[in-house]
């Protein structure tokens, strides 16, 4: 078969996977399709409540008695059923094993009156990195369409364990090194809100379905910035932990055995109450046991409660920036950092310049450390297929680029460690200054609001994260509007990446689009940045009061 | 100036930095040069008393004003200098900055009352690696010679800040990949006990001057038994912590930037109190504020209090192994396994067999990572000053070897984390079938006794903990004794190199040897590992009471 031929039958599957009264019989022509669950008779009043509550809310109804999963579970169902067929969100349709799954979870707890753990009944959606047994993980590679996998990825099993319901795996790019989603097998997911804004990427499918409200938790990774970008672009919560803290192991992915800087997973959510519903569910299972490279960290409650005593004594002290350097952040952005600030200040705490540490350096860094081997691992995979390479990445496949040697590794990899001591020292020599603990930084996420397609061209605020192994959770703030967010005139731009950037922003486009921030702190401080990221969205008015 | 002069008048200047009154004017001509302090006139009966007293003993005492540091720093120096005169134990002495440093402490303890931490006052000896301001770390090789570190090691920084006072830096073999101790600068490092046997490696200057009692507590580095083996061949309880517990930041190593299997440093000490002071002292440092590497994971009393409560409860549940299935140990290793065991089996615990699980497969993939740059960095090391390669590590440093490209390297660290994984797994089954959790495993932590010099031949004991990361603790056991420990007849050897090790056994020549165990604990338990490596000694008679 051909790779097109390939295609075109995985994505007939995945329509076909659909029930007939789930389907659209005419797609709207609209721009936003946030408003269709609503407008359609395929919902029901009760299943839309469902999906516009929270995961916390549910969980405690099913453990309650008021609600039964198989309720639940068909109502996310028909939400993602839509999501798919107005944003092309899903890669892995299977509501039938789903309902399967749901019905023995109702049947338990209608036997003993007791759930199976704290996420008893609840969907989830997951990227297609995670492998389920008996479905496909494709990631979006032709060559792959068709491989089904004979065991569950670790965190697949744990959050099994839970109780939680698995009923669709979400679109990612090619590679899953783009921070857009579109692949050949079944091309590009658009953003819920509007068709020609890019739901970001690479977990651009979870941020499109959670979004859509198709999911109320879903899973993605990150490496440079692929859970933070699509939450940003989706008006969402999302957790990048760091390294260690949840498990990897047995997922997908591409460059395979790369340490070098290591892809994590987490969630994408509306609040950090569900956020942390995941988390903690997820610790509770003792991950450490299954994936050597999972930390033996239980959830530090006490972590949290230092945070939770600052805000009610003295405040937290926070640290901002709103330019890295390298690409100044358009008008929304900038408007989103001042407004948390603002937000901050008014509310009595301590916020800071922060200058960001040679994040130039940082981008260079990590770039040479993603195309280590010149490529040759996408490059394979695309050749088993004869699939051609997507625009975003054919300069990262190209096998003639050179290899980095083991020694020339060993060298980055050093670089890398000193960067990150010579981090940690900014943050000691400024604490040492200020006589006092810096809780968290604020900066962008990206430099753009929910970014045209094909126009996302750096992710370098993200990336600096990651090679630092930051903790950083995703706040929404705001809206990019045409009216408050002018084009800048007159601006001198820090260099060509910059003045390309700078030229893409346009107010109208960009009118709408969701504005977000990262918050950040660092490595393996996830219950505390959590804590002062539910503060913030309280404080912004975004976030459901604990 | 050649090699070899460059290596004589680095021995010249150690020679000279004894002070002529700590000058041993003719070396005994004994084997054994362990009962040397007492019989010679250089160190006063106090000053005996306080080098043969435990740390936790002398940081209380100089906080309670009874001893001074001066007495405790002058002691350590004298015997560390008969130490080296003894064994040829030292890389770098600097008796004079120690002296000065420990009337600062003792000068500030008088004006305040205070001690500036945990450890003060307190020597401490370090491995060639720790880089310390104003020093060499030549590490053993003859280009490095002269090279004068202009900042500390992050962990000589927290040690200085609890109160540490350094004065000398110990030998380690050309390159640190040797369980032996022998360079091109120095020479040899002979075992206190016998100077036919070896020291162990790579922290082998560590084992001769903790063992001869030169210094109380030593700390050394591990990335295939160079704590471990050195504690082993000298009677001494030495720490393998997972990596990411205590920092390495800014030390000097062999294949810098090397992470597929990290090295890690640890303490060298003749109890578990003494290796508990070091390294609550530490991480009280929080030194994951200074070192990227470093998990935020204070001390844990209340995993230590488990092991203490299955103490007081029911016992504890140990598996262990006599043989990994590549090389059978010699008889006294045997024996000093059985006689933990049975020791335990006598006082209650439930002690079960274990199956090392694909110890070849795990001794061929750690080898591949240490040869994975075919020796080009200790190659282009050894080439700057034209010093030869030891014939130990003659075949590592062939640069003709393939080096493996990065895809190869993400290869094998794909597989690393999968054995690690089901490694995992194999305690989750057979915790299963206990019904009860697994403590500890018991294992060998080398073939042999002190090894005779030029014999060690198999480090897989030791190295496979190192690519599971799993914790640690040397527990000293016996001693070699020809009358029980008979060479075994007509056995067969499991392969060439089994055979080649067992043919070495001459009960003779290894009578008295030091015997020691490893107690090994999954990942970062080194709160656990070390109270139960506690109890057996105190069980063996080996450890003071806590």
């Amino acid at each position: 078969m051909t790779w097109e031929k390939i295609a075109e039958d995985k994505k007939n599957r995945i329509a076909a996977s659909i029930p007939p009264a789930w389907r659209i019989e005419s797609l709207p022509t609209e721009d936003s399709v946030m408003g269709y669950p609503k407008t359609s008779s395929i919902m029901s009043a009760e299943e839309l409540d469902i999906t516009e509550s929270s995961a916390a809310d549910l969980v405690a109804k099913i453990a309650a008695g008021k609600l039964t999963s198989v309720a639940v579970t068909t109502a996310f169902c028909k939400r993602a059923a839509l999501a798919h067929q107005l944003t092309n969100c899903a890669l892995e349709f299977f509501p039938e094993m789903a309902l399967a799954r749901a019905q023995e979870l109702d049947d338990y707890y209608q036997k003993t009156g007791k759930t199976v753990g704290p996420l008893h009944g609840l969907p989830i959606s997951l990227k297609d990195q995670f492998r389920i047994k008996g479905l496909e993980t494709s990631m979006g590679y032709v060559s792959w369409v068709g491989k089904y996998d004979t065991e569950d990825s670790v965190l697949v099993t744990l959050l099994r364990k839970a109780g939680a319901v698995f009923y669709v795996k979400t679109n990612v790019p090619q590679s899953l090194m783009v921070c857009e989603t579109i692949n050949n097998v079944t091309g590009r997911t658009v953003n819920p809100r509007n068709k020609n804004w890019s739901c970001g990427g690479s977990s651009g499918g979870e941020g499109a379905i959670v979004g859509f409200r198709g999911a109320i938790i879903g899973v993605g990774t990150d490496i440079g910035g692929s859970i933070r970008v699509p939450s940003a672009f989706n008006f969402l919560y999302g957790l990048r932990p760091s390294h260690g803290r949840l498990p990897y192991a047995k997922m997908a992915n591409s460059m395979e055995g790369q340490e070098t800087v290591h892809s994590v997973c987490g969630p994408l959510t509306h609040s950090v109450k569900d956020m942390r519903l995941f988390v903690t569910s997820v610790l509770a299972e003792e991950p450490w046991k299954y994936d050597s490279k999972v930390i033996p960290m239980p959830w530090r409650q006490s972590e949290a409660d230092v945070i939770k005593s600052k805000l009610s004594s003295g405040g937290l002290t926070i640290g901002y920036y709103n330019c890295d350097g390298n690409v100044l952040p358009h008008p929304p952005i900038l408007r989103g950092v001042e407004t948390v600030v603002s937000t901050l200040k008014k509310a009595g705490h301590d916020v800071v310049e922060w200058t960001p540490y040679k994040h130039d350096y940082a981008f260079d860094l990590i770039n040479g450390i993603y195309a280590g081997d010149g490529g040759t691992d996408i490059f394979n995979t695309l050749k088993e297929s004869g699939e051609p390479a997507i625009p975003n990445i054919a300069d990262l496949v190209n096998p003639s680029l050179p290899k980095v040697d083991v020694n020339s590794l060993w060298d980055i990899q050093l670089k890398k460690w000193a960067y990150q001591s010579e981090y940690l020292e900014k943050f000691r020599l400024a604490e040492e200054k200020l006589g006092k603990e810096i809780d968290a930084l604020i900066a962008p996420v990206a430099p753009t609001a929910a970014v045209r397609h094909n126009q996302f061209k750096y992710y370098g605020y993200a990336s600096a994260i990651n090679l630092l192994d930051f903790t950083s959770v995703v706040v929404p703030v705001t809206w990019a509007d045409k009216n408050l967010d002018k084009k800048k005139e007159g601006y001198e731009p820090l260099n060509p990446l910059d003045k390309l950037v700078q030229d893409e922003y346009d107010p109208e486009a960009y009118h709408g689009a969701p504005v977000a921030v990262q918050i950040v702190g660092r490595r393996l401080t996830e219950e505390r940045i959590m804590a002062i990221a539910e503060e913030i969205g309280r404080l912004l008015g975004n976030e459901i009061t604990p």
